[in-house]
């Protein structure tokens, strides 16, 4: 199955900016969390409806609110009405299989984005797309289903830890896309530390398993870049827009959120090419291989054929074969075979065969 | 055939604005397409004639005029006078080989883009040349003959869906190249699932077909790129332009445009590369079944012929070979047989080869 | 012979802007061709000596001075005098190893490039330098020696056919180098289609031919590259510049030719890719053949191997071989023989190496 | 084990700007060292307590404040509020696997950088992370462990060599990254000989063990360029940085230092170029030898299988085979296998394998 | 030994700006050799005294220092001080390892270059340090040692050819600097030939020796490169530069200057690229040769084993071998061996390996 594009052909020749679902449709009904908070207080609530959960929020308050699944037509279209966002916004949040972007709309700040997950016991990684919504007093998260890696930000939220109960909603917006880079990072040293280690097999093992790991490698590590390149450029050109809902005393954190990103591709781009390096040794070391083979076989074969066909010479049944009836006959075989022998040892060794 | 360039032969030394169609001439009659709506209204003709579709427009209303077939020098004559396109842009209308492009003409914003056709039961691309050309109250497009990807704007434009009927020309053309991008990105999707495909098979099968279907993969890739990437230029550098016929509410449909057509070259890219990474696996596993090979026929070879030679000397027909009288000889040949043949194998196996 | 640089070794050490002819001295006088027109009267002639055709020329009309033969170093001295071209511009004509450049004189514009000529029956291409010159009121065209790519434009000259005769000399200038390359696009489309043919014959033949012929591709594909891509620059500078002799109204004839010279360098450069991707095919469809002529090596040679030496067993003429005895011994051999041949059979189809 | 990433597990989900020391924990108790000197006074200290240093600490003078080990975070805590440091630049001190970079505080110049190390008797190379911040009256190294490159720059002040007594801190701290970035180059030389002597066995030799080796080089190169890269970039743009603490009279040495870090990148790319075109040469000559190899086995086998049937075939026991009775049966046979091998010698010189 | 870099570690430690020559120090003492001019004068002196040379100087008079050898550091100091220049471009001056630079000093252009010499009958190549410096009224040329390519402008100079005689001091630096790049044109198109000729001893000849040879030019030409492209950016840096000590009316010499430099540096990549090209093909070939032998020995391999195993049976000695009693035994026997034989060459001929 197509990993890296998902099928668009639900989507083809609907009118731009109509909602279609484009991807899984695992969730039957969506989940919505809200977790509202200040300094003093924090108000946690999970509903099916989204209107009752944005009865909820409270300006002067952080409202964050997340929604797991996105097959809710109608739920879309509400939200979209209550926060004004366009409708190519929410084309976008339904077409699963956008590159990750951001679009600096009049009253939000939207990134699409890739929560990237590792499956159980293999290198395989998938990709879920979210969409982050940043406006006045409000944070949105949407994903396709449930499983996400924002429990550390919850955490910190829940247990008062750092700077995120005292800030505001651009701040907690960072926390999440921090979150969400830091797994990167984890993954691709995951990756990385198998990539490395693929060093000392390469010269011990000819496994032909190899191969087929170092492409694995290769694959994930692709599939990876898909999801951090777009946003690192997106990230840096966050950093050059004046009007976000960005406070000016956080920017620091982007800035700080741009290293660990920068860091992430640098990684994925060496950790490529160390893989197509260690393809290329791995044919330089299996031609060696091959090359020792054929080598044995040389030696073997030429030294034993001639041989052969002398021993088969005095087999013959001719009448008159002069040799078979001399005395030493047999003797000066010998001493044939073993000079012929020898000499062509000694040739290969010249040849440094041997 | 040379399906990446035409033959220009014919353009050869013409006058710089001359009108030669460079192409196939596959249409005895062109057909000329007139959709003509607004909100309330629609009024189809098809006639053989542009100067009597040409009549049928009216202001204030959206005139998508639709010709198929370029063979008619004379009609594309009208076409300039009536419009007033200047004879290079009539030039390349009919050079069918031109790169996408976009020209920003006083009275006009043409387009010269490519429509892509997979052939029935094959992944073999073929592009046909068309130029949309928005003017203040017309959409022109032609085409090299019938057959087009535009049906889908069509029905929206016949059953009222979406915006197109209230809109004006700019978002119909806006329409048109959507539909156009929406179909190059199904036909990458639909390469790049083989591509993705063909990972299980490179593990598992050797059969020489696959290096044949690989470079089909990257041979249609190269074209759909030819097709794409010319347009993604000229999509960003209509972004950029002030003064064009798409008006300002549009532009966010634009905007999303160039996300489609970045995306569709970003996958290109990426299954390109994709195809390089697999040749090269290919190879390895390759070298891997051919190493293999090699050590069997070594293994097999290098016990048997020394053995060979051995019962070959105990064959000959000399007068005097003590071993043959001794009367445990062949018991003791067949120990020195076993001895060597086992003490090759434990040597082969000592280099790992077994 | 380097075809790449010519031998400059004559130039070393000169003063520079001092004058030596670098390159192939074959014409032995220059042939001075002066053709000057308006839209009503047309002049030719042609001249040995250059003040006699400087005579001739008119202000008011176009005067396109052609030199075919550069050895003639006191005229082209004059040359320098009466058109006040400097002497490093002089020395650049001579030097007719010069990458293609423009230079924006204050009192012309310089133009160095290259025609490109195929050899008869050959794929291989040569090509010489041109240089033009435009000025206040005159063309001047430098080659190395006769045979050109400009009859098309004399022939438009001479039978009014476009714009030319009634245009002034700038858009002879233009008209001159749409010529030029125009030529080079005729030969990428020869070469290219020769690639794409190619793909034809790589999956069913293996002829060793194949490499070189590529090889030949990659070569003239540099060579032209050579050309054409200095070329590309310039026109894209010459078009930002303000102060040339072009007029404003013939600029959409400078757009339309760097349409088309962008065409060439994507052309070369696609279809150098394809050479490369070709040349990757090639070595893996070749792997694949060697891996088949091993396989059959490998399965006749393992079988009838271990065969021959149990033949060789029973042939040695020990005095006491009970085998040799036994009343079904000949026909136990054929079951032994049997069964070890069809069981190495079935090991090698389990290995699908059958 | 990952030596391109660390393992950031730990500080994931961590609040940002939190104190976690990433890396390696070596030492028990941080020494910190103070030097601190003028033109006429020189004082050193060395203590583990932070505050009792930067009570030493005066104003007028170069204080150089020098901690090994980052394992108490309590210090780091005093640190950054004496210093005023933002906890996100502390965050960076502590998670020493940050790509090196540069940070334009209000009161500080940041610079997080490397340190290489070369382990003894090997090629393998390890990075410490060293942060440089250059303040007011203040340079603060910090380092994971003891050893550094420093001791050059410490003799120097304590000698009184050079300029560096008789200027401020922001000299002291281009003195330190000069010092840094010359053990670069002596890293990166001692690499490149291997490199170029390489060339010599390259020809000679076709020990296996030589892809092993360039892949070292490769490996320890890109390791080199992770360090080195960054690092270029942020001296370029401290170059352009107008409010940092280097006075405009030291900017020499900044542009000096600035060409020493890109000569530094460009030998890294150079040697890095070299590895790949070296293990290409490699493979090639791996063929030639396998050729070699080939032709011999093909020669010897291809001569003498053909010569074993004939005498083969008069080693049969049929009760009548003509030949063997022929008086001249045995002569003509040598006459036969001569002219044979002979005729088979001339074949194989004739296609040049002999 | 390692030509890319040269051993620092004398440098290691020493204070920036601290003069120590890194290079070789062949010349025991330095030869200053001063050529002063003006239109209408001549004046030569050698001196190993830099003062009395330096007293000789006259302003209003081209004055030429040009000084081999650089290992008297009491010298360099004198002319750091009488010329004013900073203690770092001293020390530049004596690390005859750096990159080609240009340094545009308030009193002085500095220009450090290579001068490329070749070996002779090799094509290695080596480089030696100069430095230029251009001042108000005087050229300072610095180089390690004698030998250099300059004697063309001396010549020049003596017998007052072309400008140099009544131009300034910029002409004359602009003057060595054309006569250093047209030295590196020379040697590039030395080695450009020869790669070229490769072109046809690579489809006749399969010699070893091609692949050395191929990475003999690769090497040279990345050594080239080494001086050329940092010379390529600081030429074109210097024409944007506004207050050199090169006057406006010279610009036109730099700007030829500029061309020629670009040139080589194509022509540099061109034959990279070229060589590479020839190694792929070089391997493709050499595949094509293995191919072929391997077929030869599996045709004749698998004809003549098992025509071998079956002589080998009628070789045996059973009591029982009933063909061996037939009549027509012996003729059964060679109808099988040719129908067998036979059937194998046509099975060869159907998979067209013979």
């Amino acid at each position: 199955m197509a990993r890296f594009l998902k099928d668009r052909s639900k989507a083809k020749g609907m009118v731009p900016g109509s909602l279609v679902l484009i991807g899984r449709q695992k969730m039957v009904n969506p989940v919505i969390q809200l977790i509202r908070f200040n300094k003093d207080e924090l108000y946690e609530e999970t509903s099916e409806s989204f209107l009752e959960v944005k009865e909820k929020c409270l300006s002067g308050h952080v409202n964050w609110i997340n929604i797991y699944g996105l097959h809710d037509l109608e739920m879309i279209k509400q939200l979209g009405e209550e926060y004004k966002l366009p409708s190519l916004l929410l084309e976008d949040i339904l077409n699963t299989d956008q590159s990750p972007k951001y679009e600096n709309g009049d009253t939000y700040d939207a990134f699409i984005m890739k929560i990237l997950h590792q499956e159980e016991g293999s290198t395989r990684i998938h990709a879920e797309q979210i969409t982050l919504v940043l406006g006045e007093n409000y944070v949105l998260t949407l994903q396709e289903r449930k499983g996400d890696v924002f429990d550390v930000v919850r955490e910190r939220i829940r247990k008062c830890k750092g700077r995120v109960r005292s800030s505001g909603n651009d701040y907690l917006a960072y926390a999440l896309m921090d979150a969400l880079v830091d797994n990167y990072s984890i993954l691709i040293e995951n990756i990385g530390r198998q990539v490395e280690d693929m060093e000392d097999r390469l010269f011990t093992n000819m496994d032909a398993k190899i191969v087929e790991e170092i492409y694995k490698f290769k694959t994930e590590l692709n599939y990876i870049r898909k999801a951090v390149r777009p946003m690192r450029e997106f990230i840096a050109s966050l950093l050059r827009t004046e009007d976000t809902f960005f406070q000016k005393k956080n920017i620091a954190y982007l800035k700080d959120l741009n290293d660990l990103i920068i860091q992430c591709t640098e990684a994925v781009e060496m950790y490529n090419s160390m893989t197509s390096d260690q393809l290329n040794i791995y044919n330089s070391n299996m031609s060696n291989r091959m090359n020792e083979v054929m080598k044995t076989l040389t030696i073997f074969a030429s030294i034993f054929i001639p041989l052969t066909f002398i021993a088969g010479i005095y087999g013959m049944n001719f009448d008159y074969i002069p040799e078979l009836k001399f005395k030493y006959g047999y003797l000066v075989f010998w001493v044939v075979i073993l000079l012929l022998g020898g000499g062509l040892l000694i040739y290969f060794r010249r040849k440094k065969w041997l």
